[in-house]
């Protein structure tokens, strides 16, 4: 009964560096068996990004492209388009984070493609999509971080700005690319037709930017950065402490109660400037002074024990380190060792669905350059071309 | 042929705020069947949270909630568990973001609602999961993005932790939901029965905390903020301009060679500080002295249009406002309207899976608060009992 839930599901693979291969590593995560197309010779970008593991592997590489298969293949020459399109006729989905029109100089666009395989999905992420004047712009998640809006509302206010810490424009279209293939493979089973995914990395900002978008829409106020502060809700926030930080998340009133009885500041629950949430955010800076130097009295493990006991939400700060022996992490298996060709072993993020009967766990093993080649060449009979296919620099 | 890719999917919604309410908003924007069900009288918690409309509805709740119907049940009493039961019958997925154990609590956990019905997909996000030593406590975004991590790398060198701008630990679980759920009709298919989706906000933000894992887990370096640096690729950051930022997005050495012809800084190729991206990461603050005053010396504007001239990947720093007339935002259709009950109006951000041969778009409409009880208990044949259960507040 526990087998992987996407088993079966052949996938071809010709993203690079992350919003692509994200997407992929979730489908092979699940089960999907994962072939990644790379360049011969040079491969996936990310082979190339520090820091490397004792056998050369580039961590980055390792941690997003476990459990595919690699194979190499110049699409550039003929040959290899024709290898290529034997793929095609075979898989359930294609997905591929290039440029717009990048496929189809090569003359394997969509609509050359789905000639080939009807049932094909063919998936494309991309900085901008795939129609609007923005196609053909490059795109990174930077780029992306700060045309979208994200970054204006991140950082401290009256500083200069920050990015958020991890390639969330990236990661974010990686995950709708997920939802449209899956959501496609769903359409599929009643029309017995593939179709196109198109993913922009803006597009999914403009998504996520949540009531950001609904408060300009309503007032007209163009919203900042907040520092840790929310933009509705009081407490709700980092307060520096004795020894670091503490969050306090108080998101309603009876929270609110709860908190100033904890922190032995009664006194607040009279205070009509503090009565209701909409008050407190109004008054949220003169709230600050008064709750700054009661929190710098103690310690944040102090504190957390104090606003736990009292039913309050709250937490600590945790740098990365810390998530490495954290009590959940280790109980919920999220992170978990790959494993390179040579053997060298790195801790990486395991896939976050849990499903009671499947196995969702991340296959561990990292793939070599080209490691799997003759075997998919065999597959497709063209083993005994595999010599002079490496000598023409087809593969 | 164009029509809503999950058109005939019913999704009985339990969920609140936000976790839960995005994900059933992508499967509503789908064309999933999502019904509702909330609290009579008083409804999910974010019909309170303003802004509000002239007719009084959450602008939150609205822009989360379109094309859902909503009907009340209070299901502490026994005859509005009869009648979700009912519900539970015919409907092939439920999602609930409550705390673990309430379900159970109520006599509808997961393993009660399989009997009644072996097809349903029974998704729960939670803070910490329905497993572990966590489970139970409570969880906000902001908790969520302390306790995981990415408040520690996003922020300034030296300054005080800030918060990603949007809920990421909501949103986020929200998505991996949404893929959990599809995946688990994928498997469906096959095998005939449902099963539970259980996923975590903070397993997700470990999932999502991308290199920041393997660089610790290569060299034990614990990863900080650092503004709006990448942490192994530079130059990629802001830097301040005459009346603003601009951000440079040099991802490999042939676009720093770019760069520096397009700053006019041609010394800087042959300085051997700079000659590969590791060294240039290095040697980071030394290169920011001497690229900070050449940026100064021009608007952001002029700085966009040499850098694009040169090919170089480059973007402003958006406000939210500037997302509301962006032509590429406009071409790709990402912001559209919702209307809520009264007919009040309201852009809200549409769905970003655009497929070729589906119809993707937000459903506009916002539903009242219990807007469609009587119609769906009409469709279970109580429909001549609606003025009791009003009375007896089952509804």
């Amino acid at each position: 009964m526990v087998q992987k839930p996407l088993h079966g599901l052949k996938v071809l693979d010709l993203t690079r560096v992350l919003a692509g291969p994200y997407a992929t590593m979730i489908l092979a995560d699940m089960g999907a068996n994962v072939i990644k197309v790379e360049m011969p010779g040079r491969g996936d970008d990310s082979r190339a990004f520090g820091p490397f593991l004792p056998d050369g592997t580039s961590a980055y590489f390792a941690s997003l492209n476990r459990g595919k298969k690699s194979i190499t293949l110049n699409l550039k020459k003929e040959k290899a388009r024709e290898i290529f399109l034997e793929l095609v006729k075979t898989s359930d989905v294609l997905v591929e984070n290039f440029r717009p029109g990048t496929m189809e100089k090569l003359g394997l666009g969509y609509e050359k493609l789905k000639e080939v395989n009807p049932r094909l999905i063919y998936a494309a992420s991309s900085g901008f999509g795939q129609t609007g004047p923005y196609r053909e712009k490059p795109a990174y998640d930077m780029i992306v971080q700060g045309m979208g809006g994200i970054m204006s509302i991140t950082g401290e206010p009256g500083r200069p700005p920050v990015r958020v810490g991890v390639s969330i424009g990236d990661i974010t279209a990686g995950l709708f690319t997920v939802i449209g293939i899956l959501t496609a493979l769903y359409q599929r089973e009643e029309t017995g037709v593939g179709q196109m995914v198109d993913v922009s990395m803006l597009d999914c900002q403009i998504a996520i930017l949540e009531n950001a978008i609904a408060r300009y829409a309503v007032n007209r106020e163009v919203p900042g950065p907040l520092g840790t502060r929310h933009p509705s809700i009081t407490p709700f926030q980092a307060y520096p402490t004795q020894d670091g930080y503490v969050i306090v998340a108080c998101g309603n009133d009876t929270l609110w109660e709860k908190f100033c009885r904890a922190i032995k500041k009664e006194e607040l629950l009279a205070d009509e400037r503090f009565a209701t949430n909409p008050l407190r955010t109004k008054n949220v800076e003169i709230l600050e002074e008064i709750l700054k130097p009661v929190f710098q009295e103690k310690t944040t493990a102090e504190w957390l024990v104090i606003l736990e006991n009292a039913g309050v939400p709250a937490g600590p700060i945790n740098t990365v380190d810390k998530l490495f022996d954290h009590p959940q992490v280790l109980a919920r298996d999220m992170l978990k060792e790959v494993i390179t060709p040579a053997g060298d072993r790195l801790v990486a993020a395991n896939n976050p669905i849990k499903l009671s009967y499947a196995d969702t766990n991340l296959n561990p093993v990292v793939p070599a350059l080209g490691e799997h080649t003759r075997e998919v060449l065999e597959s497709l009979g063209f083993g005994d071309k595999y010599d002079d296919l490496v000598a023409e620099g087809v593969i």
